[in-house]
């Protein structure tokens, strides 16, 4: 598969504080730059609280062309939203649109690197 | 102040999948290892869910005669956990304790290179 035909979707939890999901919103466009055209879409999501939801982002990618969508948890644990909510949602899409691929990567607290990132604050 | 009078209380959110709380304990403890001395202690503390409370920790903390306490916060957004549920129990801690100093640290996901691990994990 082509590379274009990827997107990317990261996913937050969402806050109440819109600020919050503001501060999302900005990050992801900051790695969306970083990542350059290695993706046709790098979308924000959030599990609740704030839009697009999951599905909705996915959905997003998928409109645009996409057949490969990735999901990246932006999570530090792997608990009960990470193991259980976000793939619900995700297996929804899948069963949703057959012809696209929908993984999920890794959550961000699985890297050891946050681990020194967390040491060097300090 | 001397530094090994100095202590360190990473906060996460905590999970129901007890699991997950594990995994931030043993996740403090790694950091705990790459800060070597500089610290007297280094402790996990959980806003909600699991134990230790962000007072038990800091508490555990001031048992072992720190004199300083850092709070460092374990979340990727500013949320209203961080903003305002984690300032509110360490105010509570310094009204407890006035001869103690705890400061609350910026939480982990201020900081920039956020994004370029999380460019890197696809």
């Amino acid at each position: 598969m082509s590379q274009n035909k990827r997107a990317l979707v990261i996913v937050a939890h969402g806050s109440r504080r819109e600020a919050s999901n503001e501060e999302v919103r900005k990050f992801v466009e900051s790695i969306s730059g970083k990542l350059g055209k290695r993706f046709r879409k790098v979308e924000a999501a959030f599990l609740e609280l704030a839009e697009p939801s999951i599905p909705n982002g996915i959905e997003k990618c998928i409109h645009t062309g996409a057949e490969e969508v990735i999901v990246l948890p932006y999570f530090l644990t792997a608990g009960r939203h990470v193991t259980q909510d976000i793939p619900a949602q995700v297996e929804l899409m899948r069963t949703q649109n057959p012809n696209v691929v929908i993984t999920i990567a890794e959550y961000l607290g699985a890297d050891e690197r946050v681990a020194d990132l967390m040491a060097s604050l300090v």
